[in-house]
């Protein structure tokens, strides 16, 4: 096993630092959030960061950097007060990892990556029409990381779109059946392929597979 | 598309929703988070929450809930302001589940589900010896979320743990070779397959995979 002491990881060249603590978290879940501002000009850009925070209320969170590309998502979220989440497929790879090129604020990233903008139910962000599993979020609450300047974002799921087949009965969703896909570090992309799922943990015996 | 409004979700019964919830963020990172309390004593817990926050200064965060399994972590990492976060590969799916078994509090987890605590360089919280990419953690600083009680913890990156072989040139990991696994929703595991390195992303032209 090598040893990296942070004062090692301090000294290595910019852009390695970065993508070596961009790894260390594992496997990140890979999502594209639609933004509008009032003007109602629409933004679109990639996130690994969003995570689950409860279900009853049902809440998620969203680490987002101020100082990168997705600032325009961020402006447009305070001005409007919501936002769309939109799963990233292995179809989808290319095109979402395009949308965090810093492209001016008046350019739609939904234009220059050729993703369709779609409006669902009177929702005044843009879902991406192209995914395949789209949720409504409303803002809750914005928290300061002033250790670095990020912000993290608190959001109440509002409503969820997906294919009915994805469904399982106990609630679980069958995310291989949309090819979502998952990030490692600033630009690794995987195509997670099923274990199985586990039985409810006891005390006193290991867990099986669940029979499907 | 199935269109499934809030309101329909919390009719759903408790556990079904939990379940529908805990997929929408989709694939999530596997860790296992050691500590131990002011008296020596060791826990163990799964995580899917830790999130990147950043790489200058090296922060992650991690979600815990006080109404489950992890209180004892969570109280731990309170007394001594420490733990350390351990990939799940593979390998260790099995006994990583275990460990969301309701435990009392004076039964170790390392114990119960056969894995092994490791002390590396006086660290003062427990490794898990079988992981192959171990995490030391500082805790900086709890933010309560309020509004379901759970707690987002912010932790300073103290020194990583790897082999050698999998560090790129360029400070990406490479996660496949030690077999990192993800989760989704409460108890779905998968193994993460290769797509690819995208290059840089800027305006005016697609990102094309990297030659490796």
């Amino acid at each position: 096993m090598r040893y990296l002491d942070i004062s090692e990881i301090k000294a290595f060249e910019s852009r390695k630092r970065v993508r070596l603590i961009n790894c260390l978290t594992g496997h990140k879940s890979a999502n594209l959030v639609g933004t509008q501002n009032s003007q109602g000009a629409s933004n679109l850009s990639i996130v690994s960061s969003a995570v689950h925070i409860g279900a009853d209320p049902a809440l998620m969170g969203i680490v987002f950097r101020p100082d990168s590309s997705p600032r325009h998502t961020l402006n447009n979220i305070r001005q409007t007060k919501i936002c769309t989440l939109n799963h990233i497929s292995e179809e989808l790879v290319i095109k979402g990892h395009q949308t965090s090129a810093r492209y001016p604020e008046n350019i739609s990233e939904f234009d220059e990556v050729q993703l369709t903008p779609e409006e669902l139910n009177d929702f005044k962000a843009p879902f991406v029409k192209e995914s395949k599993l789209k949720i409504a979020l409303k803002l809750v609450r914005e928290i300061d990381i002033v250790e670095n300047g990020t912000h993290f974002l608190i959001f109440a799921i509002e409503g969820v779109y997906f294919p009915q087949d994805i469904l399982e009965e106990d609630g679980h969703l069958n995310l291989y059946k949309i090819n979502t896909a998952s990030i490692t570090g600033l630009d690794g992309y995987s195509s997670p392929k099923k274990l199985g799922r586990l039985t409810y943990a006891k005390p006193g015996t290991f867990s099986n597979w669940l029979k499907e």
